[in-house]
């Protein structure tokens, strides 16, 4: 991973990517239609959830399905590829969580001192 | 997590950034001097570095200690709170290690059937 030339660099990419992130963990409870998924995860736009959807398609781990309505309804779900990448992600995501305020309580450390 | 106004956003961030994750996983065995850390992380730049350890000892998952030589020599360490959060990440890596092959071929598969 520390190789540039590495495959796993590009899938880090990815997965190190705020919105990337929070796409998987918002599918991770089932398959959600695109304005039910905006809606799950405040701040992102139109364009970027389709880019993010694209891309996670693109990457094997998110299965779009069109379901033959009228209007035809588009939905997105993990595949399994995709569900397993979730496992670590919601630890990281658990550790964010759980450890976030310390993390803004160090900041405050950090600026106190240096503003001294 | 999902909220735009919560904390955990931004830690995420700071975590899902990819020189962020490679600084991280490059001190999860043991303290290392910038130039060591550089060579070890390829592709980096030496301003991405000072950036990325900047901010990590900012959110108290750094440790920055210059040493009292001549010249003074400064090293980097994680803290607690950062080796703490190398557990989930280290998981993370070795899913990314152990699937990204996977990954290519999905692509390849996508853009094989765009192009039909």
């Amino acid at each position: 991973m520390f190789n540039s030339d590495c495959p796993g660099r590009q899938v880090l990419d990815r997965v190190t990517s705020r919105w990337g992130v929070l796409v998987l963990a918002a599918l991770s409870d089932g398959p959600l239609r695109f304005y039910l998924l905006r809606d799950r995860i405040g701040g992102i736009s139109e364009r970027m959830l389709s880019l993010k959807l694209r891309e996670l398609t693109r990457d094997g781990m998110v299965l779009r399905t069109v379901e033959p309505t009228v209007p035809p309804q588009v939905s997105y779900e993990l595949t399994p590829l995709g569900r397993e990448l979730t496992v670590p992600l919601q630890a990281l995501l658990d550790w964010i969580a759980r450890r976030s305020l310390d993390v803004v309580a160090a900041q405050e450390r950090y600026d106190a001192s240096a503003t001294r």
